[in-house]
């Protein structure tokens, strides 16, 4: 929001009682210039291309806002990295708690960082408005990478729905290419849809696993198992080795029961330990492997293409859903027209039909 | 679509010409009156609630016609019938093919209607445009069922959508309630999302299988065994048994790794011949069982509510995308617009936004 906009209105509104001493117009209006300024378009893309962190740190944030006036100008800066980004490879992590996946990004992204990478570390977690950002919040969690100048690292975008946060992370990955980061990874934790939301943003999609946690049913069921590229167990250190060794047996024999990738890619099993640092550069080797695969055969870019697609075709859905449910006349019948379907005195269908010729009406 | 209509039409757009002689004027006027007669609402509905088959049939040609002028009337007699519905138990039977529905349904349907119960057999096959009826088409597969007096056959609607099919045979089990079928089973094989479909609108979901097919982790992933009430394992005869009891077994523990249902029913496994006869009274009697508990704890009338919530909602969703989409100028944009995004020209959230912009402005 404006900040100055906002003052003037209620100035307007409660016109004849001065303002009480607490705000210092002076500094308030200074405040307001420094903040108009920031928010020039041309400076936030020019910033962001010289690879600022400051000035993208800012143009999520404005991508971020739920005011819509700040809509017009996110699209503005996006349209303008659009052209500068897709120059990465974008990486989806995911896990149950526990597995580990704060320090495995940490290690994974030292890693990368020390191969002359530069990493931007974001993440999906819709839940983060309760919890106030359950995961990557607690930045402390990722104390060496934190630090690192090669790297990036955002929290999750709350909102109150899970596609609000997803369009907000995907965006952010346009501006953190444009910016110049080559390795993106995203982090999710199993809330909800989030993985599958996050699969259809990244090109690699990695799963997160521990030995023995009993969760690996959970994996098939949910259809998690089937969107991963690569299976990493976590934590194969000490005396897990041997027990790390073995469920990667096991998942290895899971995974060839489903059918297989559009990509031609055959998913893998490894194990790491993100303490001793061990099995680390081999996942990135798997990623390169995975790469030269996929631009060989064309399917990296046709996945890209796709995921676009994707994203218009779930937004348009949200929106029209969205816009509906919002009509005043709707938001007064629907309640009513609900307890009618449930006790049978009209059907799901003929209501459906009653409702929506009151909204094509308008 | 109204005969007498479109042929009076006809003469107007070609006035001066007379018919040629292959139309019999005479019995032509004969076959529109009939039409016309049959179509009255009050007869479709007075034949309906006293059980005529013939009737109800010509309604649920009515409820399945793509011709718009026909949803009034279509709405008008299912409203009526509501009234008289819900009187009954929606079974769903899937299996992948190979595993023998239409064997166990024969013997099922047969033990149900000696049992006194007037059963109706519907279908949810969205394939059935293009394979001109796949399931339940061929009626000479239930060679015994469709000659009991008791029991009422029904192929599949077809349609281009699993929406339009699902919705049809929706409206279908209502009519067939209000007819007095008291058993309805719903038939589908694993086309799409066609389970789903089906589990959101019966009372009861029976997953059927066969010993050693080796889809039980089909079934795992892709959420099948979740949605099931019970899994009876087909085909134990001869020196199948003891194959068939094994598997009965190995579902019966893989049962117990998914979370327990709001119904509070735990779902049970058993095998079953459709050939001697041998554990079909027994699928009847867990059937029981579970209208006892659900009646009991009223979970059985809470489902109901909730899947008429749902099948409201998804109603909703399905138009507003249709009107979208059918949209002139969105029909016009949309293939450039995808273009587009797939280019990385625009994002597809800000596409989506010129889109939809376009599109209520009108």
């Amino acid at each position: 929001m404006n900040p100055k906009k906002q003052h003037t209105k209620s100035l307007h509104e409660i016109a004849g009682i001065s303002l009480p001493e607490i705000i210092n117009s002076k500094s308030a209006n200074q405040v307001q210039k420094w903040r108009k300024k920031q928010t020039s378009s041309k400076e936030l893309i020019d910033g962001i291309l010289t690879g600022d962190i400051a000035v993208l740190s800012r143009a999520i944030t404005l991508i971020e806002s739920t005011n819509v006036s700040h809509l017009a100008q996110a699209n503005e800066v996006i349209t303008a990295c659009l052209l500068h980004a897709n120059k990465s490879v974008r990486i989806g992590v995911t896990g149950v708690p526990g597995v580990g996946k704060s320090t495995f990004i940490e290690a994974f992204g030292k890693h990368l960082t020390a191969c002359g990478k530069k990493v931007a570390v974001l993440a999906v977690d819709p839940s983060s408005t309760i919890s106030h950002g359950s995961i990557l919040g607690d930045k402390t969690r990722m104390e060496e990478l934190v630090k690192d100048a090669n790297a990036y690292i955002r929290p999750s975008a709350s909102g109150e729905t899970l596609g609000g946060v997803a369009r907000k992370t995907r965006e952010t990955i346009i501006l953190c290419e444009a910016a110049g980061f080559d390795t993106i990874i995203i982090e999710t934790v199993g809330v909800g849809q989030s993985e599958t939301a996050v699969h259809s943003m990244v090109d690699f999609f990695l799963l997160l696993k521990i030995a023995g946690a009993g969760d690996e049913l959970q994996g098939i069921k949910r259809g998690i198992m089937e969107m991963a590229d690569a299976i990493v167990i976590n934590k194969a250190d000490g005396d897990n080795i041997k027990k790390a060794n073995l469920a990667k047996v096991a998942f290895n024999r899971a995974l060839h029961l489903f059918p297989a990738k559009k990509s031609d890619w055959t998913p893998t099993t490894a194990t790491c330990s993100s303490i001793t640092g061990e099995g680390i550069p081999e996942v990135w080797q798997t990623i390169e492997k995975f790469l030269e695969l996929t631009n060989e055969n064309n399917s990296f870019v046709e996945k890209r293409a796709e995921q676009n697609n994707y994203w218009l075709l779930e937004t348009i859905n949200d929106q029209l859903r969205s816009h509906f449910y919002n009509h005043p006349e709707i938001e007064n019948l629907l309640a009513s027209t609900q307890k009618a379907v449930q006790k049978n005195e009209i059907s799901p269908f003929a209501a459906a039909q009653k409702l929506l010729k009151k909204y094509f009406k308008d």
